[in-house]
């Protein structure tokens, strides 16, 4: 098991958030410095300070893996436009391929439904038409005839036995459920290209812990996470990262769910390569 | 009971669902089907495919009750205007009453709050003013005297047992949240005409499950709508069409609470005319 | 223990109602009771009479500290900009300062993240603007260089024994997430001047009811509320008051969060005070 990443000087962290902030904005005198000078700018520090020095600056994740995160959380939250915004064009900043970001919007129709998948992709495209520097042509997969199959083989890679229970559980209810998330959610979305398992699932773990709504979810796909490769320190990591986009509850209660996934890993006894 | 709906055919997903996607959107050519051509025109196709060629086009509720479904659920998340606006524009094309769309937004107010409820009427308003077809005039009430009375009548009916325990557990910490719940809740929303309580409890399933923090709620209402006439197919249908505008874990959730009220309600032995 | 506050007169309440809604408007003839005449003129009067009526004209809190908790609240779930500005805008007329709507607003950024407190600054500030009566200039307070000890002390005077358990519970897992809390929740956030503790608990109490996602947390600021001076009475009203703002499932839960509190604080026998 990776360490948790260690503390980060306390001095600097202004300045370590200036640096952080200066290339998520892709500008040497980022706007959102100013932008509260008149209203609250002691909120503006606290920004600089906490959610880019302490948090966006930790190790673990890169700074791409973190904005990816932070563009799937804001985009299910769906109430926090000028910042989704933001981050996508963070995202770009940061060196993230456009195909990567709609990917990951394509990927938050699972998790947070069909409406906060559109109307991110309608903030991307804003976000990408304002860049003269991105020639964006959409990556397209034409309709698959082996879904279930092709489905089955992905869940079972993501989600191992604890996935084929929520399948099964619904056997007796819900049976169709069941079905589309094997063929839909399993083998249209995860089996797409363009981002990689590993990715779909930082960006699961950030939706479902900003969303806060989805406790079940979240630990089978903390369990996913580390099932394909993830550690577990990265998924403390994202947890973390949540506080500054959802706020402290989210985060406390992703936490909760990661020590009971951790808990159980160690029981069986698999968790010592993570 | 009902046996749940079977198993659509795998063929003709996208044929099926442009159907029913022209039927909703009431043109012949879907705006839906182009508008993401640049940016995530597989999205578009899932859409067709999952949205409407899976979950809208099953059997059980109608198209019309499927609508305002989808109506409640995005009022009550509060964070999908335009598809608000698209479906407010597609329940009035599948031939629901505007009287009807407007106490479902009323009834709305009870589960997500007076916000929600306005800011939703703000864009019924928006749809029916762009439709000269609309010949729209509200419903008006005289406020009732005998609101306890008629509340507690109308919670008897609805919410049975159940309801009774949630009055009775406020009577030492907030009574007059209890009354509150009898004489708004009941006395005025419920018992207002223009929509069914069959109707309410549908529209209020969809917004339990939707918003995914009020399962206590969800299953006194998973009751209500059994206790109605509603059956356990239509109650399971609904909360399958949740994975599509609030994501797939707001409806596994929601099963979670169906499976657990329909097991309360065969251990009572009542459950064999749902 | 204070007792509940007493049902008020089931007559009169359009009347009481309308004198809370034109004080909080500021205006003889506050919008709200045309606004929705041609669509739901029903929903305009049971807007007076249940949230201004019956909720908002309750005894226990004053109409100001009632209004912060409506902009905490709305501040939080990010999704109901126009009600947020009609509130700001109400706190300004019943007599909050700028700097207290101010102070509440960066105080969400804890417990809904930066961006919903920044959205709702933005409303603030066009709020501030649209009023030549107020010259507002923002307080600045300087980095601290004891933030860790100035947020032990102000967590333990908060939340006490509950504070201490959630960073020891994450000593193990995620230790700087605790660390976090304590230097910038507590020390940056929770210490700063322009904001008591009671209002800040007060505020907490309600965006947690409202988000409806953070059990845990009302549960141990419900503790927290009462810790610094705040009564069992004001913690109940403020729970039911987020039933007009995000519905009666949010403030059910809230009610099930203090009966869960306060025999916790019964059984330890320090409730006597309350």
């Amino acid at each position: 098991m990776n360490s948790v990443p260690s503390t980060l000087a306390a001095a600097n962290r202004f300045e370590r958030g200036a640096a952080v902030l200066r290339a998520v904005s892709g500008t040497e005198h980022p706007e959102a410095l100013d932008s509260l000078a008149d209203i609250a700018p002691d909120l503006a520090r606290l920004t600089v300070e906490f959610a880019y020095g302490d948090i966006n600056a930790r190790p673990g994740p890169t700074l791409p893996q973190r904005q990816l995160a932070t563009v799937a959380a804001l985009a299910a939250l769906g109430n926090a436009m000028p910042q989704l915004r933001f981050h996508i064009d963070g995202a770009l900043n940061v060196g993230c391929a456009p195909g990567e970001i709609v990917e990951v919007l394509i990927h938050v129709s699972l998790y947070a439904g069909f409406p906060a998948a559109l109307n991110a992709l309608t903030v991307a495209r804003e976000a990408f038409r304002a860049r003269p520097d991105i020639d964006f042509t959409p990556t397209t997969v034409s309709a698959a005839t082996d879904r279930f199959d092709r489905g089955r083989t992905t869940l079972s890679a993501v989600d191992g036995h604890a996935g084929e229970q929520v399948i099964a559980a619904l056997a007796d209810i819900a049976p169709d459920l069941g079905r589309y998330i094997i063929e839909f959610g399993f083998g249209d979305i995860y089996s797409r290209p363009g981002l990689d398992l590993r990715s779909r699932e930082l960006a699961t773990v950030a939706m479902c812990t900003a969303l806060g709504t989805a406790a079940p979810q979240l630990k089978v796909h903390l369990h996913g996470l580390l099932n394909v490769g993830g550690t577990r320190a990265e998924a403390i990591e994202v947890i973390m990262q949540m506080a500054v986009y959802a706020g402290f509850p989210a985060a406390l209660n992703g936490i909760t769910a990661a020590r009971a996934v951790f808990a159980e890993r160690d029981e069986r006894g698999g968790g010592g390569r993570e």
